[in-house]
């Protein structure tokens, strides 16, 4: 028997314990103090009450035979993704219902997809990064390119022709700096790939954010992309369905590798390895394009950016420069002073009483940057701020 | 780009689909013939009571904020982990709670446990056999040897010394031969397995369908387990939680191999690549464990159950053999008069207007055979037994 033993390359990230145990060792020394976390990539507002009404319509289905649902269809059921191809068609992207798999989040089918995959690709990731994108393909053996993103590009990188990669990750808004590509940078990414017979894996989770029209949405606004871009969303920070678990990945008709379609690849990797989304959670998700649904579901979401607009606000009084904020729930700043990543998480938590995550954890280039998120509540928010920028200006 | 090339060995299934347009044709050609399907795998009652009220519950416990779940544990909630520990423990099983993984069923984790494992393993599948088993390994480019499960071995075969196996898939009660190993045999593969440092890889999906203690209904009711085999169950039969998708999977502490615990591993790959099962359904999977919820799964299981032997007891009488009908919800019985599982299948269809599924569909030693399910409802089993005996009585 022979273990994987790709495992033992991957690294122990103990960005989120290292930031626990010292919360934790911080609130032990001062008991009496109320700390506020704007670390939490998590949000905090209830499932709205269009999906709550339809979740329990659906628990009642399961509770008679003539409504029960047994088995579904392992890409999900046409129902939701008949919804998404709406949604999609108000981004003026056409999509047939069976470019659409419904999965029970992003993280999953981003990990998943790499089944799809030789190990002798080239992978490119952007740093800093979402963690799981270098640990999935670590646990895999494949070969990671890194490319910078940092202060001189907006950590928006574009393109290097001298660098040859077959698979590409790009997050747009970005987890964790909040950048969004432009049209113009993104379809760089998708001539790129096009001209290098590379893969893009778009990760559109944060997509809601983004105000107006300026912005792309998804990669599929972007001409060329069908035929180099696999999309991955999710409900989690649209609809709040981080633990109600409800993502769905698009993996158009039209990418052909080595005369193979990866759709079918991919329908034929679902239907072998997973058994599909609950049928309760589904319709659950499929309620969130209601009229009121929507209404709902962007009431959250304003509530969010009105958050992080909160945050943005008091950075620019204090003169600290940051990306995010505006089409994203992500702040992503240059600590003050030359501070490092680390030093300046100690600094918040003994002068403002307010745990963010130090940069530093996401890649080398994270370094000197900080995280605060926008998922907490108002008053928490505005609270902290207030201890932030009365702890910046004793400086 | 490289695609994974091992996706064009992977079979494709025509049993399925080819039993779908042979029916379809009869009923287009006999409008008003009512046929009755024994062939599927599916459970047809709703869920209990005591699930639909701790759904509910769930539900309302998301609507709001003080109650509302974001991201919970990859591996489950204890409260779930909690009922497993005591529910083994009944079968004389002792398990920590960080030995149980939660997941969104069987066939996720059976698929997904291979990452664990070196491409460069041999893989020991009984034949006949579940085809994930096959195709997720096939999926990953490692070489299997099959072992004959037939006649002559009761659908049960014992360790053969002369084979060296790494990885070794057993699944008892079986899908699709119905066939329950008994505690020596199975202590022959756990002895092999440990021996050889092999992993079993058990599948227990059908463990709640064993009658009395005569039976091992875990792996680990058999001395030795614990440092080789890893197992796999789910609420899907015992529950009807086959739209609800929940299961479990077990990785003792005591499986280390190259040095490495698997468990270690295993957490390490749920967290990376997966984010748990929704809050909801684990809150309803939980409610299957209240003694309530005990009554009314039994009653459930009870009622399938007399469905097989409604089946058992017809094909007694006509002097069928066939193994399962007892401790399984499926019967794999001998085709009469030498009929091939096709034949079989089309002078069902055509004299008695019942589905079944062909033996041969589930590997070379399956022809010959045919799989009965206990899984509609009683009228329609009696209905169709009857119908049954009536055509082969005929012959």
């Amino acid at each position: 028997m022979k273990i994987n033993n790709n495992f033992n390359n991957i690294q122990e990230s103990y960005l989120f314990s290292t930031i626990a145990r010292k919360t934790n060792e911080f609130k032990t020394a001062h008991p009496d103090v109320n700390v506020i976390r704007l670390g939490i990539g998590d949000v905090t507002k209830p499932l709205c009450s269009q999906v709550i009404k339809e979740l329990h319509s659906a628990v009642d289905d399961m509770s008679r035979a003539e409504s029960f649902r047994g088995y579904g269809p392992e890409q999900g059921y046409d129902f939701l993704k008949e919804e998404l191809v709406k949604y999609y068609a108000k981004k003026k992207v056409s999509l047939d219902n069976n470019e659409i798999f419904i999965s029970d989040g992003a993280k999953s089918d981003i990990g998943n997809i790499l089944d799809l995959f030789d190990k002798d690709n080239v992978v490119l990731i952007p740093d800093p990064v979402y963690p799981v994108y270098v640990d999935t393909n670590t646990m895999a053996g494949r070969k990671i390119l890194f490319m910078d993103a940092n202060g001189e590009n907006g950590f928006l990188p574009v393109p290097d022709d001298s660098v040859k990669a077959d698979i590409i990750y790009l997050c747009s808004p970005n987890n964790p700096t909040g950048a969004v590509y432009d049209y113009e940078k993104l379809k760089m990414w998708v001539d790129y790939a096009n001209k290098n017979d590379a893969v893009i894996l778009f990760d559109a989770a944060y997509e809601c954010f983004v105000e107006g029209d300026d912005l792309p949405t998804s990669i599929y606004q972007i001409e060329g992309a069908k035929s180099c871009a696999i999309e991955f969303c999710s409900f989690s920070k649209t609809a709040g369905f981080t633990g109600t678990r409800c993502g769905y990945t698009v993996v158009p008709f039209d990418i052909v590798k080595e005369d193979t379609s990866l759709n079918k690849m991919w329908l034929r990797r679902q239907t072998t390895k997973f058994n599909g989304v609950p049928y309760i959670v589904q319709k659950g998700a499929a309620a969130v394009f209601s009229d009121e649904g929507q209404n709902e579901i962007k009431e959250a979401i304003v509530y969010y950016k009105e958050n992080a607009k909160i945050m943005a606000d008091a950075l620019d009084k204090l003169g600290i420069s940051y990306t995010g904020g505006k089409n994203s729930p992500y702040i992503w700043l240059k600590c003050p002073n030359g501070m490092s990543s680390w030093e300046f998480f100690d600094f918040m938590l003994e002068k403002a009483n307010v745990v963010g995550t130090p940069g530093a954890g996401f890649g080398k280039n994270g370094e000197g940057y900080f995280r605060l998120t926008a998922f907490n509540n108002r008053e928490n928010t505005i609270e902290a701020m207030e201890r932030i920028t009365k702890a910046i200006n004793s400086l």
